[in-house]
């Protein structure tokens, strides 16, 4: 259970550091702040703990590596519900913190969820957000897939992930607030509610169909570097 | 067709995140924001699909190549087309989202365009930006010549590439955009039309000097470690 | 002694830049600058003290080594004496180059020393204080230990904590400015006086706490990748 | 000639780009993003001719290598005559692209030189001027000397270095503008003339002390590992 636990403390992370940063420092720090906080978050936990379940916590990620062909179904659902309860958690523990704050209310500031449309942050529509979401995912699983082959240097790779994590958020916040990681929206989805729930189908279903599209882009040897 | 496929979409990469990032976030990272997010989207790159083709993403960096003594004309061809294909394809994906928002039109608010001149950013006049972009060609194809040589550290080559973008992107933004890289200029200026069509002839001319000047000092051994 | 003097120089260079950055430069930097000063200080002082001490430059990670079974504590001890002792001569030089400022005082500016409640940035009560000193230590040292470890690449082990260190910063600056680390706190607390000094209790044992625990993770083999 | 060569494109590319994102960006980018433009063009320039020349670019790290006994004293001098000319060259180029601006005049906004007091952005006085460089450059070239010696991984060194000199830049740009190089100094100097050359004594005396002084920790073994 090692493997499990190690996602749940790092979906933990990333969710608690990440969203954290959006809710008590996001007037402060900006996108760009934030975008780190994501990235870098990513990228301690790559290192902390990727010798023991591979750092994936995202679910998309552990899909993609099932669709490349690199992990059993079975062990990616015992990550999923892992990763799942780590962003929970995480949401948890984030709202204690910033209820500690006079002016901090869910209902009105939010717990970092992901959205679109009117009322959430640029306004961007439905179809802007899916496709944004879809395709970062398929960009971001892609290079998660090539940095971690065999022809590229290990060492490297979590530095590299987490660095490119930063930059799809720094593009996409005011899209969707950037999923491109299921359990990242549903951890404090659950907790801010309202349209944050009744929007979380497209930050499954859109990183899904960018994950499957990476994994069968490695799977098929379109970018393999010996074809 | 491995490596044209990695160029195209490495290329699609860049452009899709760093003009991006201008396009729908620029008011809100800044300058500062958009250079983090063309380096990083470069160093994600270099080791996602690095193993594959090289990851050049940039004529700039095959020419430099070709005149260095790396690479074939014919092959550098062939990755030109991929690059200037991924460019067009990434304008127009990123043209989708931003039309997704109320307040967006091409004409008005651009697709990352590169330019100089009255109406553009710190509007500098054509001197400054031919200069600029030359010499900062000239400077990043140095240091990715010098980087990826056998003397150098071969894991950090990508990283410190992308890092190097970053400055070139935090100097230059208010005098040209920044490009050093033709693809990178035409793929959206051909969707945003007008004046960054005219002054795409210095997106090209400018980059290709720096990068030949870059090439034949790698050529010449004027930096070679052994001599 | 050569290991002791090294903490001393690590844990000045961390609060004479990290502190330095709030108290000289934070209405230029922002939250966003001074959490990269404190990381990015942290990462030189690793690679340029790391081979002689290890660099905790921290009293809490110092205690989670040894919680986890990789230090003595008696020599744990003679590193919180040299931390504490750095973080002290930091916070003078500091004092000096910031009273060459007209309008400096210590009252009204302080030294970058830690805090909650009524006056002192997002006025977090002390419950929230508390939780997020605990629970980023915590995953603070979860990091240190695991990026440490003999199954990850030990090069890149300094450089991953200190971008760590970055996003908790990023999170946390208007909480509690962020301590995670009691030397960081005293020496600041010691000539800002007042407030900072009543509130040093919080800043030494929730950091305590954290490290313990990520020591009895590592410790108990629930992140162990050979489980 | 390769390695003096090496020296003047390496602080030719950390001038040029460092000061011309003060002089060209600086309102739109900040202290933070003129810090990152210094620190990481030197990263580039690490890895694109450390293999060449080590990638000194500054004098008071070819000084504090001589005193360390790694670097002989006629060698240096070379270095830096060929750095200062790099400097020089930098500061012309930079001026050339800066009066491409309509409303720029080097008298009005200088080119990125170093100073204090009354007129000189926090307007710091000259102890605490001097106290910063001083301290700035020895922990610079401590964390350079440490990094680069035989117990460090040597790939990460130009990273870390490059990194080091963000985190002093944060600090102290409202001090003096952070020079720790006299070379990076005495180049816009020049240009700009007035107070900057009549300042230019203390950029290169504290540097020159603050060099001398790591050079001797690192000679007398007080941070050898193996001591």
């Amino acid at each position: 259970m090692t493997r499990e636990f190690a996602e749940f403390i790092g979906t933990f992370t990333l969710v608690f550091l990440g969203c954290g940063s959006a809710v008590i420092a996001g007037t402060h720090i900006g996108y760009t702040g934030v975008s780190f906080t994501f990235g870098l978050s990513l990228i301690g936990m790559a290192y902390g703990i990727g010798a023991v379940s591979g750092c994936h916590i995202n679910p998309a990620v552990s899909l993609g590596a099932v669709v490349a062909g690199r992990m059993e179904m079975s062990l990616a659902i015992r990550y999923m519900i892992a990763q799942v309860a780590g962003a929970l958690a995480a949401a948890l523990v984030l709202l204690m913190i910033a209820n500690g704050k006079a002016d901090y209310s869910v209902a009105t500031n939010g717990l970092g969820q992901n959205g679109w449309g009117a009322g959430y942050l640029g306004e961007y529509g439905v179809v802007s957000a899916f496709i944004f979401e879809a395709v970062a995912t398929f960009l971001f699983v892609l290079v998660i897939l090539g940095a971690t082959s065999a022809a590229a240097p290990a060492a490297m790779a979590g530095l590299v992930i987490g660095l490119t994590l930063i930059a799809i958020h720094l593009v996409g916040i005011d899209v969707t607030g950037v999923s491109v990681n299921p359990a990242r929206s549903i951890g404090p989805a659950l907790f801010a509610g309202g349209h944050a729930i009744g929007q979380l189908w497209l930050f499954i279903l859109a990183p899904i169909i960018g994950a499957v599209g990476a994994g069968m882009v490695c799977k098929t040897g379109l970018l393999d570097p010996k074809a």
